[in-house]
């Protein structure tokens, strides 16, 4: 069975082998290239004859609205998928046939989270309870776990952003001032431009977190993920360039950053595990920002109790969480 | 004598007349085409035998640097006036030949603030002391003036963002997350997501302080500037869609973003006059969001003391200031 996970700007396939593919999709410039990309990436795994289909990309704004994204991302799985029997992942945990999810929109929407928590539950909290700790490109995943069952109070986007289970921040697509509307600069407060010039991926390559990629030009300004870009890009932020912004300060700037994304995440866990006072919980951590959701756990004294998805699933699973997850969800169930 | 604007997202022209063309003009997605589309916007001007330019679209990031910016501007100003003699308006108040603009880049770059504050000082402020807020689509400029004369402390970007005179936030293109990392819903704080969903213009559509204009497609998604599109791209702020999030719900965001922009700025301004402490000064109010600079005005108790551009220069020379003020001031110099 092949896993797949249609986001907004990351497409994710997996079977149930574990092997993964993926690659950046930005969905909302190119909503009719959809089923040939995934065509594309589905020719990379070993042969399937069945598939099971996530999303979170229906919240893209080349959709006038959830409902129509839903039927359009079906439609493009559809055709990418040739004929294959397929079936779509709820937010109630079932494997729909495509009619069905058709028909509830806003149960297919956004389901991808639930996957990767159902599977972490089973295997990883299976008594006692934990919280699941997916720091993705663009958004994390804060799902209360509890006796191998997702425990979550949370089942649109908004009721999640609402419940702190989805934090709208991620290690990678984030823009800059997202957490920065001012900085630290030459001893002074410094305003920031609110313009897509620099993302999380630019502070984590200046801070040495994550590695320069020549090949990537999945960034703000559409340059290569190198070190002489990422300055230029941050530079950028507070109106600068690289000739006018020195490389120490860039870094700063990138410190700042990374210590207000790290607040703001271990004050969303902090919240999060409020449900079970007193009761030591285990920290289920992935996704592309698992470094984070370490330094996540060693901020709130939690390092002991961390299962990292990277060693338990995989490095390739844990990134492609999702993919990973509903395909291994998908081969247990009978269809 | 033709003043030019070469913005990072809008082109702006005017003619000493009073005269003025104004288009959006995304320099970040096709910087090959601004000689073609300053060409276009100069069709639309009575013709004249000189221009000056001034700029702030070096900063996009098409351009690695300001100066290959500036270089590439000074390029497609040179094409698209064919041969007319034009000069470059520099932070110093000089209009320069090209060449010397070319060699001083930084002096070139972003100067466009200076030259809509000279002709403020010297035909409102020629005594006694004032500040110009000037809101644009974009950028907000509070620039001090005294005796006549730009008593900035900054030049360049940086300098100004450092200094509080460059307050990069405007009533058009800032994205509404910019001001709220969250925002009320259903009684509880919501998340937002930092992605390019809504703008600082779909608030003003929703409340009433900016018309809707079906024919103009800049926008966060670039569907139509209509109440249903703007309640959309508000509701996808907080991951929902108009069918989700409901027209008041929207509005209250809508309010809360003006509330933030208008604490944000009133703030700034009120820092911006501690220079002059004590003394009643004149506020010069322009820009796109001139409504706002009198809100602004009136929350600081200030509303007796604003000059208005747009009743003084007119709506049009208001809106396109800095083009307005470069043709007068070009034209009464010699050259």
């Amino acid at each position: 069975v092949w896993g797949i996970d249609v986001g907004g700007a990351n497409l994710k396939v997996a079977a149930t082998s574990g092997a993964c593919a993926a690659r950046p999709f930005a969905l909302w410039r190119d909503p009719g290239g959809l089923a040939g990309a995934l065509r594309e990436l589905l020719d990379e795994l070993p042969p399937a004859e069945k598939a099971a289909v996530t999303m979170t990309g229906e919240l893209a704004d080349c959709f006038a609205t959830k409902q129509e994204g839903v039927h359009a991302i079906l439609d493009a799985v559809a055709a990418a998928l040739a004929g294959r029997e397929f079936r779509v992942y709820l937010t109630d945990g079932r494997l729909a046939k495509p009619a069905e999810a058709r028909s509830q929109p806003l149960l297919a929407a956004a389901s991808n989270w639930h996957a990767t928590a159902t599977l972490a539950a089973r295997r990883h909290v299976p008594t006692g309870c934990g919280l699941l700790v997916e720091i993705g490109s663009t958004t994390a995943d804060l799902i209360p776990l509890a006796g191998g069952e997702v425990a979550s109070s949370g089942r649109t986007d908004t009721e999640r952003l609402l419940a702190g289970e989805l934090v709208y921040t991620g290690v990678d697509r984030t823009p800059l001032f997202a957490l920065l509307p001012s900085c630290r600069l030459r001893g002074r407060r410094c305003g920031t431009a609110p313009e897509w010039f620099a993302t999380a991926a630019d502070a984590y390559l200046l801070l040495g977190e994550m590695a320069p990629e020549p090949e990537n030009c999945q960034t703000a300004d559409g340059r290569p993920r190198t070190l002489e870009n990422a300055h230029g890009r941050v530079a950028r932020l507070v109106c600068g360039d690289r000739t006018l912004i020195t490389l120490d300060e860039v870094r700063d700037i990138a410190r700042e950053f990374r210590e207000a994304q790290l607040e703001l995440l271990a004050g969303s866990v902090a919240a999060a595990l409020t449900r079970w006072p007193g009761v030591p919980a285990t920290i289920v951590a992935g996704g592309q920002g698992e470094f984070l959701a370490r330094s996540v756990a060693e901020r709130l004294g939690l390092a002991d109790r961390v299962i990292a998805l990277s060693e338990v699933w995989g490095k390739a699973a844990s990134r492609g969480a999702p993919a990973y997850a509903l395909a291994a969800l998908a081969a247990e169930s009978v269809w």
